[in-house]
């Protein structure tokens, strides 16, 4: 069994090592970094680079294929050799798979139309745009398509699918491995916890960030 | 500003992308991946590397010292360029801090003597035997002194001391930003918590994995 975790330039770094941390811990699979080149990628604070050890034409056929998310997803949204990549190994994986706004990679992509999905909380009317239909779940799964919402739901996500593919022993134990047991500091993990002006001052920001336009100064 | 989070052969990835994607979120800060020598290092899985962009010596007086966990830090336990640098980093730190076993790494430098502190729960004995006094909590402060306990816990501890260092509404922007309103699908993810046989059985092998030696086959 083989994972692809696609990265790009600006991805954002925790969507694609939570799933990794998780859902790579399958037994007796592989666990495989793709990019357009080989050799490091660069995250979307810049601090930061994974490497992608192979490239995504040497891997057509994953088992299962994950899509992160970050600003630099925008750049990606007409990009053929990406969506054709998507496309073929869509047309034989097992699951397909993003986090945050990876999901509207897979929509753009043409792989989510009518599916309840879901994104990162600021672009869920982005998803519904293209096709989807956005739930506001943490993970969600229609299909072989699991969805994931903002960069953290993806370590639910990777032991959500874990459990599905290995059993849910196996995905515990991973959650013990992994120590698994948040305890954030503060309550405002969504937009319905957040007090209201953190959220009102991010979907103003979104607007920018989210197209790729400059984003107004802080 | 300047975080650096410590890089080396075999240390676990999320140990690391967890704080850097709450923690390196300070404003007007630098985060710098930094390891012996610059380029690629390899995670415990071996399938993902990160870049370490500067070397140690590169970097000698960071405000945030960050030190990941992962298997790899039993090699480093007797390793002076680590050691030296861990303790000159330290003299003129504000904060001192560490995920999952990383915590072994500040007690082999002398830094955790008497001190409060935790780790992966696996590795409480050991972070007692070199001088530290182990709790049971998630994230324990001590003085400059931050500990973790394992992997996934680095995000409730970035978040934490992000909120120490840049304020509660920043601390809150932050999560909300990353959608850190965790949903486990088990509820498995610590000793008193996952089931009796999962926790005997890691213990078990634990003997083999936290000495470095090879593990026995599953």
């Amino acid at each position: 069994m083989q994972l692809a975790i696609v990265l790009y330039d600006g991805f954002t770094a925790l969507d694609a090592v939570g799933p990794y941390e998780t859902l790579g811990r399958l037994p007796d699979a592989e666990t495989v970094f793709v990019a357009e080149e080989t050799g490091p990628v660069r995250t979307d604070t810049g601090a930061l680079a994974l490497t992608a050890d192979r490239t995504l034409a040497e891997v057509p056929h994953p088992d299962v294929v994950l899509v992160p998310g970050g600003p630099g997803q925008s750049e990606l949204m007409t990009h053929a050799p990406l969506l054709d990549w998507l496309r073929t190994a869509d047309a034989t994986s097992t699951w397909t798979t993003s986090v945050c706004t990876g999901s509207l990679l897979l929509a753009a992509a043409g792989l989510l139309r009518g599916r309840r999905a879901t994104s990162h909380w600021l672009a869920l009317d982005m998803l519904r745009d293209h096709g989807a239909e956005p739930t506001g779940e943490r993970v969600v799964t229609d299909g072989k398509y699991v969805t994931a919402a903002g960069v953290s739901a993806g370590i639910d996500m990777g032991l959500t699918l874990l459990g599905r593919i290995a059993g849910d022993e196996h995905a515990r134990a991973v959650q013990l491995l992994t120590e698994y047991d948040p305890q954030p500091p503060y309550d405002a993990g969504s937009p319905d916890k957040a007090p209201a002006h953190l959220v009102e001052r991010m979907r103003a920001r979104s607007r920018f960030t989210l197209t790729g336009d400059p984003a107004p100064s802080r």
